[in-house]
Formats: structure tokens, sequence, C-alpha cells
């Protein structure tokens, strides 16, 4: 097995190998003057096994990436797996209006012809998997969420941001030994909301918000607002992919939270927890 | 037949639709927060073929772009064909260098699991039809650039930037009923070049010079720069693709040049020359 970077994976790719004590390859990255990528394997690639390894941050650029890399060394190896820790346009997942497409079953077509497994880490929607003609592999990251905060936080209780997200609730409350509901959203006027757990009570308690993405942040800064007013102490807001848009973090800040918690499956400020072990359990 | 447009190519998508009577289809282009990008067809389609116009200038966006508006439409219709005016790296048409992908080989797989039919107009090399598995169709925009300057320059000389650019030199001469020759560099010192056409003499006559691209600009700013110094009137610097990296365009005004024409298979400040009838000829 030999471990191949993306351009945006590099220290990802570095520690997987590592652990792995497989080889890394030396990859150059470039982009010409018109801005057309340009890749080139450096080293002799002479195993059965290549492992790219892309988180799709910058989605399209690194979809193209990928897509090259394939081809640099695909005669000199047997299979090609992709790892996208964060995989670009999973939540495009169906057509929610006639005349879209679905984005990520059509970029799934163009992996399975090119790679011989996807490895991906929570993607939204797992369903997803049968737009894959070739394995699906899905890491769950959420328990390492939930060993990182577990020494920051007093007995909390562990909240999913809708009901969709209860299942990370669920996950996060195992590892730390305690109870779990998700939030829910009650209209008391017609100007006015209430968000609030849907059968305990928050007061005096710590919270842990957890969920797969955090984009722009705007539910769980409310509801982080609403939780302080209902006697929460300290709130932390944790998810697998900070996607984190424009004003994101700051308005979570803002909103009461007292830390915002990520991986290194989207780098951004607050990618604190590394998934390299869920991505070499997965490998293994 | 349906005219979809690019985002990239709505003027363009417009023009041919308009010449060939025939529908063009309303698309929306936007991106998500996170700036994935969105698109969605809104009138409903029902023909038997679907032109997909898509200029690659902002190569990796425009092509996951029609990746996905060809998903977006597969369902209802029988063929989908690509007009990518500027094909995305048809530069990258083989291994220079071990470890590089043939990107263009990489694209054109994917494209022939998508499409029926991919039209381009002047490829930087044309043996990159061997790589596509569906018909490759290519125009000559030459012809075009020609007509454009042929009131412009007066019995002019026609020149290619190297032997490589001979055949546009050729094509255009035809149209303007003149001489045609390629630059030669010839190294005078360990510090000289002098560069000046292989035969002809371009004393007291105007010039063109034609190209399939121009990128930096740099050989053809250097051969005007001399061809000013062996006597040329009026230089003309025309190409199909003008990419014009960075400086390129203010490089080449400085160095003497009086116009510098391109056509719109790239938008740029000298996409003066319209290559829909190009494209409605490959069309018909």
């Amino acid at each position: 097995m030999i471990i191949i970077p993306g351009s945006s994976s590099q220290e990802l790719a570095y520690r997987v190998a590592n652990k792995l004590s497989v080889d890394m390859a030396r990859v150059e990255f470039k982009r010409f003057p018109d801005n057309e990528i340009y890749v080139r394997v450096l080293n002799e690639i002479n195993d059965d096994l290549a492992v790219i390894i892309s988180t799709q941050r910058d989605q399209n650029n690194s979809i193209i990436e990928s897509i090259l890399l394939a081809d640099a060394i695909r005669e000199n190896v047997k299979e090609i797996y992709l790892v996208a820790p964060y995989l670009a346009y999973a939540r495009q997942d169906k057509r929610f209006n006639p005349g879209e497409p679905i984005s990520i079953k059509a970029l799934a077509e163009i992996y399975s012809n090119i790679f011989d497994k996807v490895i991906t880490i929570n993607p939204h929607e797992e369903h997803i998997r049968e737009f894959f003609k070739i394995p699906f592999v899905v890491g769950d990251a959420v328990p390492k969420l939930a060993e990182y905060v577990k020494d920051k936080l007093d007995n909390p209780i562990v909240l999913g941001p809708d009901q969709g997200a209860l299942r990370f609730a669920k996950v996060a409350a195992e590892v730390l030994e305690t109870e779990y509901d998700y939030l829910e959203k009650t209209r008391i006027s017609p100007t006015e909301i209430k968000i609030a757990p849907k059968t305990l009570d928050v007061n005096g308690r710590d919270v842990l918000i957890v969920d797969d993405i955090i984009s722009t942040g705007g539910t769980v800064a409310t509801a982080a607002k609403m939780l302080k007013e209902q006697g929460a102490k300290d709130i932390i807001a944790a998810c697998v992919h900070p996607v984190l848009i424009g004003d994101a973090l700051n308005k979570l800040y803002y909103s009461g939270v007292k830390e915002v918690v990520g991986t290194n499956t989207f780098v951004s400020e607050v990618s604190k927890v590394d998934i390299s072990d869920v991505i070499i359990d997965l490998l293994r």
C-alpha cells in the first residue's frame, strides 16, 4: 500500500502513512499560468494498492485533482482507493426540485469508473451509497469528538440540533456516559420560536451540541442563546465537518458557545480533532 | 434540439440557438454558501438532443458544471453533446515526465461516459481525438480571425510564431490571398537570439501573426519587436483562444503590436471575433 496525498491533505496523508507504516508518495502540486492543475508523482510506484487521500474542501479543484492523480498512477497499481474524508456534493443527494442534478450521483458514477473503493467520514446521508458501483465505506468521527470534549464538560446533556442529528448525539452520549436528546423548534407566536430539548432540562447543566456539519451556524447559534436562557452552563458545539461559512464561527461564539470543535476532515480554525485513526481503521 | 448554456457561455448559447432557430433552456446558476455549484434547468426538456455549450475558461468549475448539467437533463433527452469551444487541459496531451497524468485523456474518459459527442474549436493537438470513445468534432476559427483582420492590413505577410503554427498561417493566408511563413529563432550569440520569417522579408510590409493560443504572449511580443526592427509596418497578433495570462496583453501592445485579436472561445478584452457560426456549422 502507498498513500498518495491530495494537495489539501498532505499532513493527514503523512499521519495515515506513518501510523500504518506504509510508504507515502512524493507529489508535486502546481498550477499552470492559466490556472490548470499540474500534479506529478515524483517517486516510482510499485504497489498493489494506492490510496489517494483528498479532503474535498476546495470542492471542484479537489475533485479534478483526484482524477488527475489517479491517471498519473493508474498504470503502476492494481487498485486505487479514494479517501475523501469530506465528500463534496454529498448534500445534493436528491432532486429537491425538477431540473436539478443529483450532484453526488453524477460524481459517484465518475468515481466508480476511476477508483476501486471510496472511503469517507460521516457523509450527510448514507443512502448515497446506492449511487456507487464500487464499495463505499463510511467512518464515524463522532466518538473522537466526544473523547475530545470529555474532560471539558461536567456530566453534560448531549443534544442534536434537530431530530436527524439525534443519532450523533446518541453516539457521543455513549462515550460520555450521559443522556442525549434533540432540539425541537416550537413556534410560540408569528414572530417568535422556542428551541429546547424535546424531553430533557438543561437548567444548571453543561451541554454538548453535536452534528455532522456546521455550515452557516445559524441554528446552533440560536439554540445556544436559548439554552443559555434556559439555564445551561457551558455549551460546546462540536461537528465532524467544520464548514463554518463566512461569519459562522463568530456567530457561534457571540451566541454564548464556550468552544467550537471540529475535525480535520475540513481544515478550519477549529479542526482540533484528528481523524487519521478513523481512516486507518478502515484501511487496515 | 435544445441548447443548454454553461454559466460562462450564456451569450454564445443564445447566439447559437437563435441562429439555428432552436430552443434555448432557462438555466439557474448559483453557488451554495460553501461554494459548491448549483444548477437547475427551469424549463421542461422534451427533445431528442441537448447541446451543452460551455467554454471551459474557468477550467475545473466549468468541467464540474457540465457534468452536473448533463445529470440534470439526462433522463429527458436521448443524446447530449458537449460543445467546449475552449477545451480545458487539451495541452496536457502526453506524459511529458514520468508520474504525470495525461490530463485530457482522464477527462476524455469521463466525457465519453457522459456525453454522446464532444465539439471543440482548434484544440492544441488534434491527436487527443484518440482519447475519446465518442465522436470528437473539431471546428476551425482561423478563417473567422482572418476575415476580421482583412480590411485592417494592406497585403500582409501571415506568420506563425513557430513551425507548429504554420498550419494556422496557411489557413489565414488563403483567406487573405497572400503569402505565409513561420518565425524561426536563431541564436546569434550566447545572449542574443534573432527571430525572423524563415524565408520571407517583412521590410515595408504589414504582418499578421496567427496562432491557436496566446498564453503568456512572450514569444509573440519578442517577435513583434524584432519584426519592427526588420522594417515591418502594422502588426496584428491574432489567436483563436486569447488566454492572455497576467500582463500578456500589455506586453504585446508595449512591444509594438497594433492590435491583438481573439475569439469568444475564451472571454477576454480582445474577444472580438464571434465563433457561433463555426459551432452552428458543426451542429447542422
